[in-house]
């Protein structure tokens, strides 16, 4: 309807009067009919399907000049869907609570925050965009009096940013949520999308860029307009930079927070669950090196439209794998899956933002809770980029901070990618594979190996399209390292067989404290590997309690770095200060990082 | 010694001669005896490393005006080397058989075949060409009178045209044999290796291109008169063509075949065994489309120079896996490596060109023998790419033809590079996974999963890269089709976990038929399959025996495409005839393309 309302239109005054008036009282009245009050449970819905629906009704209903059918997609039925109908297939609900009211204005209320982040994540708002924008584009035409590009500060322009702004350097959209890999910038949704976001938009020059690795414009006002803007040399490269995009209506529903430092891109999600698309990964983390997935998440289990595999739908393993806690990189607790695998359990408790702070390049820190995904256990985790003068690269540092009153078995997975170089563990590699478990996602990983740690801190290299990583472990008595390969219970080979790393503790109350460095090259043709070993002598907990996480960075000849964080008091004014066992750490403010004495010291 | 060589010509009529004597007394000229008189075994062996002795040996003679180790390093020492010197660490022989002479023009004569192919393969031959080259250099400014680029028909220079055909279209060498994969015209051996043929050669426009996108050029004669070539506008694009590369001294042991037919690079390797760095993979191959692996060949188990990985050099996966037939795409008898793994046997054995015709571009076609590999079975392996006018790019067609008087259990591995995603086969994937075995490769297997084939045909689609690929094989009653994946028996993660087929066929006399296609496209930022399915309806075997193989492949809607072969009689001018079920089949020749009725036949 979307595209046939366009077509419709171009011949609309052109075509012999009776064959319109056929057409519409006959054909396009009754499909729209179809579409909203013969399915109020499809048009009234939160979601990206109805916006598809909203827009064809609205579209047509311009064509028509017919104001019922544009009244009824801006604003909605006013009917009460009930019973059998509050689910959809893919178990999100119909109505959300306290949803007042339904069509394209309460799309755009709804399922956009402030910042124009869209609830279901950039792989869904990319297909989304497209209705919005061109049914925006008919209204601002046809409508200007409602100013519709206008809506709520200019909502459906900074959603464009919001969508450009969750890319790797490849233009590749987070695969968060129901998401297949490598949808991108490249997409014909995000065609018309980038160029309309410069031509009513402002012209920021920096989207020209952008348009010009796309290769096309749309074939109207906004594609000229940028064509023009091309020609004329006003390009700019488009800075990809840290922020976070909250998530909700009014936006404080959690966020994702998006570090940038050189060529990392660190995304840590802490937003709402994303409705039926949702995956259970609250506190998890994705990372690129430029375009290359260093740790990756996995996306969905589907291949879309590929007949091949079920048609090209959501594969059974999309549920029982790609949306369970342990396909994700965030602690798992007992084995089990975050709000037991309930969905609207989820939704209703978004991550809660603690500190996004970008504002030094050289300390950046996203730090988020999350409290209500197991019972009697609250998590925190706070990750920073550091620009320590002695690295090549800028220093991933992850804190993750748990408090629980009783003993739990914490899974931290990390599905690095790559091919393993080495680590400084003894382990044993199984000569045969079972599955990890029977649920939540466990009887799709095979245990390919397991070791306990020995030393105070687990280090594994990897190498990866010509870099290596290593990732450090500040490692407790009785840690385990499982190495992990997905691929058990697949029966059709539906699974990508991409290998991963879990951290095990048994513990109470925790702090799992990681590194992760990008360091060196080696490319095949001239063989000869650049700094292929970690820079990290040690990595040593000073303080973990309740209020504060204080660590300890050693570097290869000396260096000593320090970061402390205040997990629960975030006055930017506040003074802190913990004992240590020789000295005391003082510092004003959420956190701060020190370079201490360069010869190794006596803690 | 080679470098320093050139060093130290650069300073030579500059030093005190006080000082250049005493360097050439203490110093060099008994470093040079060292390598040479010092340790014979050494230098006077056919193995680049020699060829690293003689050059450095050579060169530091020319430097000094010492024809004494001028003429060694061409002719070698004449000294016999017995007793525990006959084997180098890597099991190869440090003299050939019949071997009468060593040194320079002993590693001319032995180590590069008439079409300037080296037995070790591209890999080894790009280390082993930098002295080569440099050395000759040397020598033909020194001592023009050795017209040093002119010996044997100019083979140095046929040598790296050698090179520059054993590349995809990446410019990546054939992996066969040791070799890291990714090794490339890249390399610095190359960059000086091209832009001396380029100079010394005849200066072929066509190297120009490769020198371009090499990016660089030596520092010497060859280089700038490489520069000068490509400012002036003379590059050609260097057209990678079907050739047939001999191995042996007198390019009659064995070859490799390499066809080239629009974006496929096949290459089939009856060759030497390739000494100390050869592989069991008799009447193997490789596949590209493009730069793109299609089937693999595994290359060494060695990550070169990197530390973590056993400092760098050969791991002991690279005998137990990476050597072994089972790790290459060519038929394993009972479970067994080719001459029960005994690089003599190997080395004395090569295998037989039967056919190389690549003369009409729509059906160019290798055939080769191999009859010592196994005890009492002689195989036969045809591969072919046809044009076919009705598919979108062009078909190969495998017949490995096996004539055995007993039973036995053929494997036929294919090592299909991506995503499977589907096949027409009941399969079960296994939930416990063992190894496929204890030996010979096996124990380096995973079994996935296993399914005995009902159909008269089994075909698998896989995805790899925005294309599909799909394998269709004529199937007899009771074949069995294994799913493997490397990495079993694997303590320190040394191997890739890449995914294998097995076609298992217990019989005696036999005939393998195939067929792989690149067929239509689909890539995730518009999610449009095209093509995505086989467009082959059925592949039937026509005739088998030991004197012929006829095929017939029924493409969607109805075109049916005869090949037939005659295996023994390879006489352009015979005629064949052959009977089948309902007519007769002739032709002339070694073989025969038709395309019969457009409707089905009743054979």
């Amino acid at each position: 309807m979307v595209y046939t309302s366009q077509a419709y239109d171009c011949i609309y005054d052109w075509i012999d009067k009776k064959i319109r008036k056929k057409l519409n009282k006959q054909l396009f009245r009754p499909y729209a009919e179809y579409i909203s009050i013969e399915n109020p449970q499809f048009f009234n819905r939160i979601h990206n399907h109805s916006t598809w629906g909203n827009a064809g009704v609205g579209m047509i209903g311009l064509v028509m000049d017919d104001d019922e059918l544009v009244n009824w997609a801006l604003k909605g039925l006013d009917i009460q869907v009930s019973g059998d109908f509050v689910k959809d297939n893919d178990g999100g609900s119909i109505q959300l609570e306290g949803q007042m009211e339904a069509g394209f204005f309460a799309q755009l209320d709804n399922a956009f925050s402030p910042d124009g982040y869209y609830t279901e994540g950039p792989y869904y708002q990319r297909y989304a965009m497209y209705p919005f924008l061109i049914f925006a584009q008919g209204l601002a035409n046809k409508k200007p009096e409602l100013r519709i590009l206008d809506y709520r500060d200019g909502l459906l322009i900074k959603a464009v940013y919001a969508l450009v702004d969750q890319t790797n350097a490849a233009g590749e959209f987070f695969p968060i949520n129901d998401a297949q890999k490598g949808m991108s910038l490249a997409s014909r949704e995000l065609v018309n999308a980038v160029s309309m976001a410069y031509h009513y938009g402002g012209k920021d020059a920096e989207l020209l860029s952008l348009i010009q690795a796309q290769g096309r414009v749309p074939l109207n006002d906004s594609g000229l307009s940028a064509s023009a803007g091309i020609a004329a040399g006003q390009t700019k490269p488009y800075v990809l930079k840290s922020r976070e995009l909250t998530d909700g209506a009014n936006g404080d529903e959690g966020a994702i927070g998006i570090l940038r430092s050189e060529n990392w891109t660190l995304m840590m999600k802490y937003a709402k669950h994303g409705m039926g698309h949702g995956h259970f990964d609250r506190l998890g983390f994705l990372l690129y090196d430029g375009k290359k997935e260093v740790i990756q998440d996995y996306g969905s289990a589907r291949w879309v439209n590929i007949e091949h595999k079920d048609g090209g739908g959501y594969l059974k393993e999309n549920t029982t794998w790609a949306k369970q806690t342990v396909a994700h990189n965030t602690v798992v607790v007992n084995r089990m899956t975050q709000f037991e695998a309930k969905v609207d359990a989820s939704e209703k408790s978004p991550g809660t933002p603690y500190l996004f702070d970008a504002s030094d390049k050289n300390v950046q820190v996203v730090s988020a809770k999350e409290t209500n995904a197991y019972d009697g256990i609250s998590m925190q985790r706070t990750m920073s980029i550091l620009k320590l003068e002695e690295l090549e690269n800028p220093l991933i540092l992850d804190l993750f901070s748990i408090q629980a009153d009783d003993q739990n078995t914490f899974d931290l997975p990390l599905y690095y990618v790559g091919e393993l170089m080495s680590t400084n563990m003894e382990f044993k590699k199984n000569n045969t594979l079972e599955p990890m478990g029977s649920t939540f996602g466990y009887q799709h990983l095979w245990k390919e190996g397991q070791g306990k740690i020995s030393a105070e801190n687990f280090r594994m290299t990897w190498f990866n399209g010509e870099n290596f990583y290593t990732v450090t472990f500040q490692a407790n008595e009785a840690d385990e390292v499982l190495f992990t390969r997905i691929g058990a219970n697949d029966p059709s080979f539906n699974l990508r067989h991409d290998p991963g790393l879990i951290l095990r503790r048994r513990a109470g109350s925790t702090l799992f404290v990681t590194t992760i460095e990008a360091h060196g090259r080696y490319n095949p043709a001239d063989e000869i590997p650049i700094n292929s070993f970690t820079s990290i002598v040690e990595l040593r907990i000073l303080h973990e309690s309740k209020d504060y996480a204080a660590v300890e960075i050693e570097l290869k000849n000396g260096p000593v770095y320090v970061f402390a964080f205040s997990l629960t008091d975030k006055n930017p004014e506040s003074k802190h200060s913990i004992n240590l066992k020789q000295d005391k750490l003082t510092w004003n403010g959420h956190f701060q990082l020190i370079k201490r004495a360069t010869e190794k010291e006596e803690i």
